[in-house]
């Protein structure tokens, strides 16, 4: 019974880098679960830590979606998939079609995501964000160098998880380096 | 209080390929979720498929870990981490640490795994299996090809996927060509 | 006038290492360029060189293949593109999907090849060799090694160009190596 | 006497991007083989598409090239070779000449070309092109963007293609991401 | 004897890129080998050559720095590990770690490699330089473009070896290629 | 004078794996530094470690090789240079070429290695070695896991420094592996 939901299940994709994960990202999350029975969470740039943009290891960055996920109860109907950055864009869809379960609808908000997958003929839906929310990862960085309000901005366990590892610290110290 | 908690769980983490992922895995999966709060689960050699020793791509094995999880209702407690090979051994076990949420002990049957890990200075447990099931992913290949019974060696809904993409047909045409 | 044509022309593709090129490969091309208007010949594990298997560079694989086309009258009828071995098996077909022109039906005798882009949805056609014929390089560099007469399994212009860059001494001294 | 021919006649290297093929660069071509009898053609930054200075796959670069050249009647003269970028400059010459063809003299317009090649003891030779000529490339994708006149820049078997892939589309969409 | 003495010593690390090595790298290699008995010296983007910022290849900073050292008398002091860049920053420490003898303390100036090392718990120094000596490679470059003095802000068998290499000029023929 | 002496010295390349470092290492090392004024040390398959053939880490081996030459007093004649292995051979001799100090002529025992610098018209010298001491290195791993003496067949030195690390256990535990 179990398995002949599974086959008439509808998959969706979604790719960010979470750096950090913050509210914009699990509206976006729970937008797409309203449309399709589970969501693969696409880590984008997995590679990539210790830099400007991308402060947070791919480890941390799971850690980050783990909880908020949990708090959400929506742990069951989401897989997560890590995907390094590539040149060679054209190829880049068909590496995560390979390292991903199979997918019939994308969720984005980036028009190259958007782009390269309406190319290779997939349902591509935008997610309705604020402008506010696109760039809330970068604003959310500039706060804690600034030693504004950040906290309110992320889930909850995103933020604990972050005064643990004193994520506030990392990210001023690589902003500091100029 | 769920935050509380998140700080004191334990969290394991367990090696394997998955090609395909059979009742050992599942057994093991069990046996380490009895110890820990939470288990990684690093899906090894992500970077193969098409070959003799790894005939499913990363993603496939993804769906088979996630239908065989949600089946078993454990999907709230795991998280999978893909991790290539890579020829130097030494950074491997640090690659899978900033790969993966922190982990505190690790479960393998593999010798190697549990050398480089012990050279680390982590805790490892042996994971108590038959001889027969540490080579289970091995002798369903070897089932598959010879038209044997290979269903009752991995959880009912690997099968049933394996049966909707023709996983034995792919296994076939594989160890035909020598 | 030209370009209609070009809309309508019909496009193979045909995958081998040509270590070296030989009549094999010739009659196969021929084959091939009898069902379609234009052959992709793509240089399969261009990055090799200097091993058993592979004692030719890319370069010099180029070379004997531009000269025995030339000879032919076929350089007009022809694309090359080097690809290097991907261990990601799945990835393969579209690395050469976005390496080269478009091409519709695809010749081989390799089995894994042909599985790979029936996979994808491809026309496959199995070159109509004899098995002697598949084996042919393997045969010729074994003949080479044992100063055995080579020069009638290749084409007129690569026996020519094999003497000029003493090609039977680089394999002799790579086959001693043992 | 074919073959008599072949080891003197005089081969060139023109390296180039395409990003699209443009008439400066059939000129350049047809200016190189006025003084070689052949020519190999370099495809460089072969991994990148789908960004704003590389919107075309090696494989449309490659088809622009070959109908431009077929209408030329040319084809019987050149080799194609992509050379992907690597960080190593240094290494980069022997990249290409184990990757070519034996090459005697260099056709560029590219300073660093030039200079890594005559470091290696190569003779170069700067293409006599105005100006405008060199940032042909720029110049269309801009017009492109802008709806202005492009055809007139590219040769019309060129244009055709363009035409048949949208890629004036693709253009437009890469450049609006900002 | 010896080996006891091998068994107590006390290693550093000092981490440059060396383009070119000048006297601010020879100050802090002394500085260093005040406290340690032995230093671990890392060159780093050691595969990169012929751009604006790293002008000179590996092989060419190893041999500033022998030249350089052997005229201190200090070349039975040091050990030479050249380390490439990688994206994964957390991995790059690791991967010093197994490139390298075991190391105690970390002598630097870069901010970024001060924090890498101080998360996994080393011993860090900052080097007592001044400003000006910080950015003393590229001021040397600099000079060197507009024919300035250059030659007494390095050691005097570096500033003899860019002579024999004709280094200003593949200075000035980067610079000026904008 | 230094200086006058350094342009005109003569430099020599040697190429080893050093799994471990032995006598015989250390008599080729001899040898060729009787002919050349200084010594290119490549440690090749940096890359490999915890494996059969390669049981010791980079930093491991260069470690063997500073204390071995310490005691021998050649630090001030040698410059050790990491390469890894790669698929390209014609490309290798390259890489050495930019990754090191200018030389003149090449050591060594692996006819590869002598095929390979001699087609690129380097002076190559086979040093002279009983055969047992071409592969030492097998038979001290061997002796290592049979619990049989191997201490005497590398420098005291690297004695010590493998039971300082328990290089014995490693390599019997990989062994062990099977």
């Amino acid at each position: 019974m179990i398995s002949r939901w599974l086959t008439v299940m509808r998959t969706g994709l979604f790719v960010g880098r979470f750096q950090p994960f913050h509210d914009g990202h699990l509206q976006a999350i729970k937008f797409a679960l309203m449309k399709v029975d589970r969501l693969v969470i696409v880590v984008g740039s997995s590679q990539r830590d210790h830099e400007k943009r991308n402060p947070f290891t791919l480890g941390e960055r799971l850690e980050m979606l783990w909880r908020a996920l949990k708090d959400e109860g929506l742990l069951e109907r989401i897989v997560t998939v890590p995907v390094p950055d590539v040149e060679n864009h054209a190829v880049w869809v068909r590496t995560i079609e390979v390292s991903s379960p199979r997918f019939e609808v994308v969720f984005s908000n980036d028009p190259l995501t958007l782009l390269l997958f309406k190319e290779e003929g997939y349902e591509t839906v935008e997610v309705p964000l604020q402008n506010r929310a696109l760039y809330m990862a970068t604003e959310i960085r500039r706060r804690m160098v600034g030693d504004e309000d950040w906290e309110d901005l992320v889930p909850k366990p995103v933020a604990e998880y972050l005064k643990e590892i004193d994520g506030v610290g990392r990210v001023k110290r690589i902003y500091r380096m100029g």
